[in-house]
């Protein structure tokens, strides 16, 4: 039974967690942390995901090579700039694994290491590195929260998740902590996630299930079409809750996966419902479809739609949009089959059969769309299958942040 | 030789247009024409490309059924209700034919038709029928202007462009409107554009020339990532100049397709320009490439990114942004290699270059991003192709035209 808990990347048994600020970004409050150390008292099985954009930031090929042989301490991260596409970035993302290792009396091979921010700009890796002791002296199991600040940008809210659950007979906890806002796109390898467990599991069985959950919860999140150059998904399994060692895809890997894909999915969600000057989360359900895949596919284009995206905000019951994105998804489907009704806490309203509109209550699907979270519901009427993707209205807000971010 | 004259789908010989005001659309200003006609005196080749949505709009059917024949006479459109998605949706587009037909003494077959504004909602065909004498009784030399001003929908200006060339020796005149503002993308037929010509062509020959020619110019436009249900574009040829017939891909054929791409790319880029809520032009040149398909895909991805749009709208000069947009693009190139500079009328200013920022005058790039015709110019240093992409800036108003146009 998966419970959820409190203590975010602390509440697994063995890991501490800090954030602070140490000025990253020039002229930043001193009040937003912008760093942040996540450490296991033992090794971890460890597993990332990253994205599928060509460009990719420093740090992720720094990751990529330290976690190569399937096992990681701690996790090292800033805000505040993104190490990419800029003179020495593998240098300094390498310096900030360093820079954590000394600090913890660890190796920096030990550390997976990630930067969110803007790109093409140099990192200030001297800050990082007058910064990393003070962040290894706050390392605590309290220190979930402080990590999880740090590693925002234009988020508004923090997210982080706990759970208890059962694998194996034995208590198993897993925690998380994410960010993501803006720049965010299904097709990825994800924004940034960093899971803790103290579930005992092998690295290959902890990446085959990190590779499945990822892909129906990050992967189902679209803010602006944007897919990010420095995603990553990390998660780290040290093994103190004394299950036997999961090495195969038996009951307790389903139940390990069932809890890794509540947490993500909980995240995904969150930060959807957080895009960037997003007012609500948008969640597009395909059911009656002959295929995952398909649903998936036109599940993604409808939340990922500009048209859909600016009628969401507007409270603007335009169904023509949802149809309009479905034909453009590349996904088969027959348009003289779907029924379509827009859905919230206020109520539900059909609005298109088979194909063809539906005289509705407009006061009603106005209020129905003017929820904190809305749901698109489309039946294709084909099949058995079905999928749901999440996003977020497009606002001024959106256009705001974006139209001056670097500056 | 190419010249710009005026008379815009007039300006070839044998051709009349009219624009009204019918009321398609309830309470909608007496003063906005929705209904075309354009007329020729004599059978014409005739050739269409259209939308790539699964969900087409009746019209498109109606106008793929009667240039199966290759031949037309004339074009019938409103704007005010895009006729898609709604029960009797396709006998209305017949009636729209058969209106057209009776008041000009012609058949139905002989009319192109199509629709544009909102989807799902019932088109008023009555107003359509009733207003039909009216448009028949106006059609004369003069009235492509009117006609021009009946398609726009959130268009702000009108598209219009006519020109004359030489074929085989003879004065070709070839001339068009165009409307396009949102729900528009790359990927698809095109928006509505409607070229009429007296140059002697045969349908097979008009058709080849359509499809390369758009494929080049109306398809390498994104406003906003949305293709759109009614998209179409039909060329009428009606052999009036007298020139000798083009049957094969000689150079007559070659000079009939220069004019018809120089008009194509005008149009484009206008109806790039006047973007829903546009404040500029965003051009996105890549040279340097192993072929023009990967250069017209990665500049797809970089005038289509939501992040690269947002930027341009705050005059900033984001390049990073630039950079991932082609990075998941899905073309193949090397990040290490590109070179990235911001042009305009007020200057040029390089900002990355082999994949690494440069440092650079923020006044100027600042100056050269606020000019309302912007290129983002980049070089993949990996080969002789090159292609072009049009599209615009992001703005609140274009939040503002789409959080609320169905109502």
């Amino acid at each position: 039974m998966t419970k959820e808990i409190t203590g975010g990347v602390c509440a697994a048994q063995g890991f501490k967690a800090a954030g602070i600020h140490c000025g990253v970004k020039a002229g930043s409050s001193p009040d937003k942390n912008d760093l942040a150390l996540i450490l296991s008292e033992r090794e971890c099985s460890a597993a990332g995901v990253y994205t599928l954009n060509r460009v990719k930031a420093a740090p992720i090929y720094v990751t990529m090579d330290h976690l190569e042989n399937g096992v990681a301490w701690g996790i090292v991260a800033n805000s505040g700039n993104a190490n990419a596409c800029c003179p020495g970035s593998h240098e300094n993302a390498e310096a900030m694994c360093a820079a954590a290792a000394k600090a913890t009396g660890r190796e920096a091979e030990d550390f997976v290491v990630c930067s969110t921010g803007v790109i093409g700009q140099a990192i200030n890796i001297e800050a990082i590195e007058a910064g990393m002791p003070t962040a290894a002296a706050a390392l605590s199991t309290d220190g979930s929260d402080a990590a999880a600040t740090a590693i925002m940008t234009t988020d508004t809210v923090k997210k982080e998740i706990a759970l208890s659950c059962t694998v194996g007979g034995k208590e198993v906890r897993l925690g998380a902590i994410a960010k993501g806002s803006g720049m965010i796109h299904p097709n990825m390898g994800t924004m940034l996630a960093f899971i803790t467990t103290d579930c005992a599991i092998t690295p290959e069985m902890l990446e085959d299930a990190l590779r499945d959950v990822a892909g129906k919860t990050f992967n189902r999140v679209t803010v602006d079409g944007d897919t990010s150059t420095n995603d990553t998904c990390v998660v780290l399994a040290n093994g103190m809750a004394g299950n036997d060692l999961i090495e195969w895809k038996d009951e307790n890997y389903d139940a390990f996966k069932a809890a890794l894909d509540y947490a993500c999915r909980r995240l995904a969600r969150a930060i959807a419902g957080d895009g960037e000057g997003a007012s609500r989360l948008v969640t597009c359900k395909i059911s009656g479809a002959r295929s995952e895949e398909s649903a998936e596919r036109l599940a993604k284009a409808v939340v990922g739609s500009a048209l859909v995206k600016a009628a969401m905000f507007g409270s603007d019951a335009n169904w023509g949009r949802v149809l309009c994105a479905m034909g453009y998804s590349k996904a088969p489907f027959r348009p003289e089959h779907v029924d379509i009704s827009f859905e919230s806490a206020a109520g539900t309203v059909p609005v298109c059969r088979q194909g063809d509109g539906l005289a509705f209550d407009e006061d009603l699907a106005k209020r129905v769309l003017s929820e904190k979270e809305v749901v698109i519901a489309v039946n294709l009427n084909e099949g058995g299958e079905e999928a749901e993707c999440w996003g977020c209205d497009l606002t001024y807000d959106y256009v705001k942040i974006n139209g001056d971010y670097r500056t």
